[in-house]
């Protein structure tokens, strides 16, 4: 089964489209829980047994990881293997690099830390991304048009007649060769995501950018999902992760997913109906 | 002192523009070392025994750590500790990020391990950099145009009448307010890489692509040098780390380094000359 096929799947299982951002920023983790590796372990673990029925996906990213050193990869490590196996885990790292060393970083992030899919930077073109591709069974998202202010600094250049991130999807829909490439795309850019979306039919996109960010979640719902054999995920990391700073939090992150969840499915059915 | 003041002093005492790439591929490394990551630190010792009085930098990229899991991290820390303070230290990670997760990667790569430079991808924009440049005394080469065949699939796009390097050039030389930004650009485009000198006068270029991917050496040391107040950090990683599978291979190491230095050197001086 494709990697997309596979996200597909996992989405109607859980009758969610929502990923929840694993951000372990300490200052941010409830006090309790901020001052140790084994407490921030045993607050990502809460609120992965809190919300894995109802999440397709999980996205740790490496930044957070990384800044714990050596360390933090065990927990990286450690928090993965937790993540019951029928929810998709991505790892968000955003690197990209010549080919000999893309190879060593999909084998870190694939065979290593376990991700299912990946996030890639696309500036260094296909050789770039291709090592990743060879791991038939897992899945690439690559940065098409982000949530951040920065995304204005070279993303939207005009080439021709066309921005650069239309150019980085369509070239992305045509190197979908096995069904593992996906897009990132701010929801924090709603009408740019319709036309990514034309420009990239058939390809899952990672959303980021609802709830802190400011983003705009119908939209993304409507270009991530009115024709049900395209697949959008939304992340949300700091809204849920750290939905309450009480003891009991994990009610607080599982109340917040499924809000999300119930509002997401009832404007997909309302979208779907339409489109009938 | 700035970052960029910093490095050309660092190459002004060693007499050298040539930074090693530290890429601990255990393919390559000798057999007697790459099977346990006390053998992979054994080899990277004795290579910076051999060399560090006649490099003005190590470039340890971090793919080639995080391929070996947390120890990796444990090994990339020590690698770095081993580096004399004199040897200016580029951790190589191409990453890039919203500002919020961009600081992690700053504190991650500047505190934790040690960077005095770090390579970043342009891609996300202004926030993406802006974290690592509040580390005044650190520096950050931007990937600009990259030597690797993918940087035809998007670094070449003209818009408007120039190709997006170029404007990544410019952008990079306007965010440069405390000398402490460069860029990267391969020495597989030297037309490219004179255009772009022009575009940044007065930033650092780091220069990767000479020896196994075959940039041209002159055209780097021409365009990176030859008005002294501009610097060039010329990178070599296979040809010196993998000089040798003997025994004592740091003297293979060493005389690649001597046999570079040798070469760029005398460019300099003839390009000095002509230049007066």
């Amino acid at each position: 089964m494709s990697a997309a096929t596979e996200l597909l799947k996992v989405q109607e299982n859980k009758k969610s489209i929502v990923c929840v951002g694993l951000d372990l920023d300490r200052k941010r983790v409830p006090a309790k829980y901020n001052d140790s590796i084994k407490g921030l372990y045993d607050f990502a673990e809460r609120v992965i047994e809190a919300t894995s029925d109802i999440v397709c996906a999980y996205k740790p990213n490496v930044a957070f990881f990384e800044e714990l050193g050596p360390e933090g990869f065990s927990l990286l490590e450690k928090i993965v293997k937790r993540i019951p196996d029928d929810v998709t885990v991505i790892i968000d790292h955003k690197v990209g690099d010549i080919g000999n060393t893309a190879a060593h970083y999909a084998s870190a992030l694939f065979e290593r830390y376990g991700a299912d899919w990946v996030t890639i930077n696309p500036y260094m073109g296909y050789d770039a991304i291709r090592p990743f591709l060879e791991y038939k069974d897992k899945g690439v998202f690559v940065l098409c048009l982000t949530s951040n202010s920065g995304s204005r600094d070279f993303q939207f250049m005009h080439v021709v007649n066309k921005p650069i991130y239309i150019y980085v999807a369509e070239k992305v829909a045509y190197w979908d060769k096995e069904q593992n490439l996906g897009l990132v795309v701010g929801a924090t850019h709603p009408q740019q995501l319709r036309d990514i979306r034309e420009a990239a039919k058939e390809v899952p996109i990672l959303i980021p950018g609802i709830g802190a960010q400011g983003g705009d979640l119908e939209q993304a719902v409507l270009a991530g999902t009115v024709n049900f054999t395209r697949t959008a995920v939304i992340n949300v990391s700091r809204s849920v992760l750290f939905a309450s700073q009480e003891d009991d939090f994990e009610k607080a992150s599982r109340a917040e997913v499924e809000r999300l969840n119930g509002e997401i499915n009832a404007m997909r059915e309302e979208l779907q109906k339409q489109s009938e």
